[in-house]
């Protein structure tokens, strides 16, 4: 697999950027998480001034095999149709973009379709979906490192697009069933707590699919590595999404996490460059039961929880007003000095 | 004093309201609080298609008498400092009413200074602060009547000037201890647990200002009604919001609640009209202890919880972005015959 070079982040900014942070014209720590990110985003960047600049949406669109047991009450079309209904700008993840200024790219990672080429779509499929891993591993290890050094080459453009903070998300009916797989082998949490209705099953519908994954994790006899789990449970765009993070924190770039799969992206890409989650900011924690789970395996502590479950990187783009929150703070408020207020702690 | 005339939400538009966000292209429901937030504003707004119009945050200012009791960490002074500093563009509120196009009013509904007049502050001052509470009542009630006519007084400005949206913020050193004694009287709630740090008490800080506020309510002989509470415990800043909110909710306007006082306020608000209620959003959950309580007991689930006690309609500007995803969600989002996607549920 591709090598990546992830900086630990240098704290010797950390003290100047604290001093900075806390002589603004408030009450020591009143302006709580806005604090923390301003003092992450500073050392991210290693400056005092920190700066977003043109925010994108990736969504990476794949299919998975094994959607053909049932696991998910949406049927496998859907992933065509909806990366096409991006492109068409009244999506979901359409009108968030819009409102906080993202540019949003449509990555094919391995759609089951033939999707028209003249939409603006990124063609990097794979595959027409991953294999079913009830039976088999959903991809190759050389597919797997093909998608990684994609994810990683569509990042490298963004970046010299002039981007530094971006957010990723995940068109893929099935995937749920594959970020569970994923959760249970990285974190050690029994599959049952992994395992949720996804895009809207029944009580009965997550039951199947519980009974689906349980037989396909007895069925795999990988190693339990990272690196063995993402290529043996897929898919395209979750494995595309790890290569993309991992490119976008040895670049400096903000990473934006969304719901449940992309948690379990970079839950994976942590497992290989433990680096990795300092670049993380985690936006949202959805409604897909097991989320909370993998954040707090994570130590992650998300800026909302609107109870959001659509994916697309909808979670990951409600939370960057306040990011920008942050780092207007930092910038433009005036500190005591400026504004002739008596300092009173 | 001034009667209001608030409209209990009319239901008819429940049905079709909920029958638009129910097709839009996502699986139902997956978009959580925003999906609930179209629904309040569509029935605030009487439409399908609502909209925010010119949305202002309202910052009352004012001082308090208790404030003489060492209850604050902060002096006296920082009140005038402050309302002056608003007006200037570089403190907390300021940034954040530029990021998401929001006017500032700054209005002096009691600061005890003279503040210049060329400065656009909103002059509506009852009095140089209240009394002080632990001997005699904040104000009378001739006093506590001329702040709800001019607090509702600024909002038909607003109204008028083709807001339809307001937030609404404030500046009084002392006033987390008149929003404790509105809570413990208003609510029930032990005193202990409505007091907290303010703008940063130490512990033993906080036990002095709970020993003073039990005095206060020791020495209190009203009769317990909101009236009389507002009225005995003060301060003009709180009681001009009160006036304030209940003219927003007779004009059906949204109404952004902020913090641990705005909570306060609003409670105060519904015990006179509980109608009042429907109209509210409540932006954010502050880390002042008493805050979720408060909430608790009015049954507000706030948007956000990141941690902020600055006050000034920041926790509720913060939210403003939420509010307004929802409202492009049901305009700008294609339903399912639009897009022609598959509807799997």
């Amino acid at each position: 697999m591709k090598s990546f070079s992830i900086k630990e982040l240098e704290f010797s900014l950390q003290t100047p950027l604290r001093l900075k942070i806390d002589n603004l014209t408030k009450p020591k720590g009143s302006l709580g998480r806005l604090e923390e990110l301003a003092l992450q985003v500073g050392l991210i960047q290693q400056t005092l001034s920190p700066s977003l600049k043109h925010p994108q949406n990736i969504i990476f669109c794949g299919d998975h095999g094994i959607e053909a047991e049932g696991v998910s009450v949406s049927p496998r079309e859907v992933t065509w149709q909806q990366t096409l209904h991006f492109t068409q700008g009244n999506g979901g993840v359409n009108f968030l973009c819009r409102q906080h200024g993202f540019e949003l790219k449509v990555v094919d990672a391995g759609v089951d379709y033939d999707l028209p080429t003249d939409r603006g779509i990124i063609d990097r499929k794979i595959r027409k979906g991953t294999r079913n891993f009830l039976y088999e591993a959903a991809m190759t290890e050389e597919e797997m490192n093909l998608c990684i050094e994609r994810g990683a080459e569509i990042v490298r453009q963004c970046h010299e697009e002039g981007s530094n903070v971006l957010s990723f998300g995940e068109m893929g009916i099935g995937n749920t069933s594959a970020s569970s797989l994923w959760m249970t082998c990285l974190t050690g949490i029994p599959l049952l707590q992994c395992v949720g209705a996804g895009s809207g099953l029944s009580n009965e519908g997550i039951r199947h699919k519980y009974k689906v994954l349980k037989r396909a994790l007895e069925n795999y006899w990988g190693d339990g590595s990272a690196m063995d789990v993402m290529r043996y449970f897929g898919g395209y765009e979750m494995v595309m999404a790890v290569g993309a993070m991992l490119q976008a924190a040895e670049l400096r770039m903000i990473i934006l996490v969304d719901g449940f799969i992309m948690t379990n992206c970079i839950l994976a890409a942590s497992k290989l460059y433990p680096e990795v989650l300092s670049y993380a900011i985690f936006g949202h924690c959805g409604d897909e039961s097991g989320h909370r789970l993998v954040l707090d395996a994570l130590n992650a502590n998300p800026l909302l929880n609107l109870g959001l479950r659509l994916g697309e990187g909808t979670g990951a783009i409600c939370a960057y007003p306040i990011l920008d929150s942050a780092v207007r703070m930092i910038n433009e408020m005036d500190s005591f000095g400026d504004a002739s207020i008596t300092k009173y702690f």
